[in-house]
């Protein structure tokens, strides 16, 4: 079975807000072996919304239609549904009730505007919406399902998960699809591909091998169709196992988390502290680390020490360590790991010092630059990392490339 | 003149990544009054990019196609791309020198899939790509403009504002548009509507207002059409004049920036230095105000003290403050920004307590609860906030308060 999405509305094509609703219900469809083909967004034009539903309908079953239902659009979208599907529009008397109750708790005045969100195409099945003024239309024509729903996210939330997820299981021609993604850390896209080539080139048609990276992450993503769910899983499965046995350390997870996460969760679990000592990343580590829940049981703080001079009171750093290697340094983040390990009082500390850039470089250590250390139970580890020019990207990464650090660390000294 | 964007990736049709990528697109073309008349998102199979190209090209004159360009893919697209335009693939030298010296400033073997990246259309003009290996390319074909991108933001962003968007300004047949964009802070989309419902109902027909909301900051849009360009420039200044006027200090700037750039700026124009104390935000206001360049200028470091422990060493809480009042309260906020105006020697300095949630709330101390304080010169300010139950969100609107607190108090004491 193929869907498409149609999202009707300028505010998309001014780019004025991002459409969120496509991701969202590519996701909940997927999650029933339902494959979205395409997703397109229009203006609220009418030969524009006929263009796109006549389109939309010749290659797909199904298509689903968000936005342009709203008060104030509610004439243009409506009208131009009701040309296209060729009926009218009738007033339905439990929307109407449902809209005058809202409006009775609210106080607000109710204009004939607002009585209007209660028509609904006469040929339609009304998908009630109990989250707002405009309900949601089912309508079956020529052979092709059309599922018109308001654009508001948690609206249209409301009526996908109520109304519309329910009677599309029970369409027969699901096709079983299945996705299994991998976490991977501190290897690149490419170097990650050529390491699976022959797994890939293994793979059987009808499961796809996809490549998400992000600034020091990769996830990879197996799309399986086809025959029994079940036999999907354990094919994945298989696989999923060829690559974790092949890639080793990188292999962060077979399952979509994130790093941070499962350091937290790593830690949590043993006891174990954590501090940061941040000069170019300027608290991101902290940040993405206190960003997750429960993370105060494990994370202690983070001293963002800009300056010279707050290395050496915060971190105990030695000024003749600055003088004679300078602030991004091996001694320097050595120094400052085991100061934060030891003023935090904490089992693990991580330390960061480079040249996030775009200015600061010189020939001897260009922006890019970017040294690491690492403080665990035995060790500390260092390394020295040449990034790019972009400030954002050398922040992300070196953040990215810190925390697979200690990651490799808290593994290897929790057998 | 009508532009299409074409999006090609699975990654959007299952819904594991969102299209950003289109609103920014969008954005772009419409401060340079380029009309986007059309998004659509498809897979990566060579008969839906070829038909979403055909019908995209039916309809506009110049296509932006972003996605499937990274070395895991490069041979479906490209070759589809080829077969379309009816042209065959050659190697760029200088494409291909540049990859290699990506290659050879990471120490990472270079391999074919990543040679392939310099293969380009051979009857396209090259958009050089400083920022990754994949490049730009522009083709003209049949009358019509070809924009190829890849899907990586930055990648895609840099390519648009150095290669497309100058080439985009010299065609002709642009409609003038203006937009002219308010930064606001600390006051809520509805009470700012309230406050200039007057001045928005008197707009005329061609000038429109759009409120963009993000935690704790609004952006206003006024956007305006037809007519001639100065024209627009002189009345939606005139209206910007009124709502600064109207607004006050919660009018942060004119244009389209950010508080920490304006903080950044006020501060090193003035020599003053900033440092950070923060609990709740867990690094979050270091890493917005380190994120820009140049703030080395003004920053000198954050604590980041999530345990009371680091509390008391780092910014000299007192135990009996903790135990009389806790972490999170008025005077705590204010122990800690004053100790970090000390021992971080500096000028002005925030401090943050809070519980972001989802747990750790009690009847009297609810999640959500934060306080916040700001040591300046001649004085302390300090004051509690009662935000929601989103993590994510306490964490963006706590610093967003911090700040927009941190900006008043530089105006008042900076006459």
């Amino acid at each position: 079975m193929q869907v498409e999405i149609i999202t009707i509305g300028d505010e998309i094509l001014i780019g004025q807000i991002i459409d969120t609703n496509s991701a969202w219900i590519a996701q909940q469809l997927n999650a029933i072996g339902i494959h979205v083909k395409q997703v397109s967004s229009v203006a609220d034009y009418p030969a524009d919304i006929i263009v796109a539903l006549t389109l939309a309908s010749g290659r797909a079953d199904v298509v689903l239609v968000t936005g342009g239902l709203g008060p104030t659009k509610d004439d243009v979208t409506k009208q131009t549904l009701a040309a296209y599907f060729d009926c009218g529009l009738r007033r339905d008397a439990k929307v109407l009730a449902h809209v005058e109750s809202i409006f009775a708790r609210s106080a607000r005045p109710m204009l004939e505007i607002n009585r209007r969100q209660a028509d609904v195409l006469d040929k339609c099945d009304v998908l009630f919406n109990e989250m707002g003024t405009a309900p949601g239309m089912w309508v079956s024509h020529k052979g092709k399902t059309y599922i018109i729903m308001p654009g508001v996210p948690f609206e249209m939330k409301h009526i996908m998960l109520e109304r519309v997820i329910p009677r599309l299981k029970q369409f027969e021609d699901r096709k079983p699809l299945w996705h299994h993604t991998i976490l991977t850390g501190g290897i690149g896209e490419s170097y990650l591909a050529e390491k699976i080539a022959d797994i890939e080139a293994a793979l059987p048609h009808h499961i796809h091998l996809a490549y998400l990276p992000k600034p020091g992450i990769v996830r990879l993503r197996l799309s399986a169709t086809g025959g029994d769910l079940n036999a999907l899983k354990a094919e994945t499965t298989t696989i999923v196992q060829q690559i974790k046995q092949r890639i080793g350390i990188h292999f962060l997870a077979g399952e979509d988390t994130s790093l941070e996460q499962l350091i937290r969760d790593f830690m949590q679990q043993r006891g174990l502290l954590l501090a940061t000592a941040e000069s170019c990343t300027g608290g991101n580590i902290a940040k993405l680390i206190t960003a997750l829940p429960g993370s105060s049981s494990m994370f202690e703080g983070s001293a963002v020490t800009y300056s010279n001079a707050m290395k050496m009171k915060l971190l105990d750093v030695k000024q003749e360590t600055l003088d004679s290697h300078g602030a991004v340094s091996e001694q320097t983040v050595r120094e400052m790991a085991l100061g934060a390990q030891r003023n935090f009082k904490v089992d693990y500390a991580i330390a960061v010092s480079g040249i996030a850039g775009p200015d600061g470089g010189t020939p001897e250590k260009p922006v890019g630059l970017v040294w690491i250390a690492v403080a665990g139970k035995t060790q500390v580890a260092a390394h020295g990392y040449l990034f790019g020019h972009d400030r954002a990207i050398n922040i992300d990464r070196s953040s990215m490339a810190a925390l697979f650090m200690l990651w490799q660390i808290l593994n290897a000294e929790h057998k």
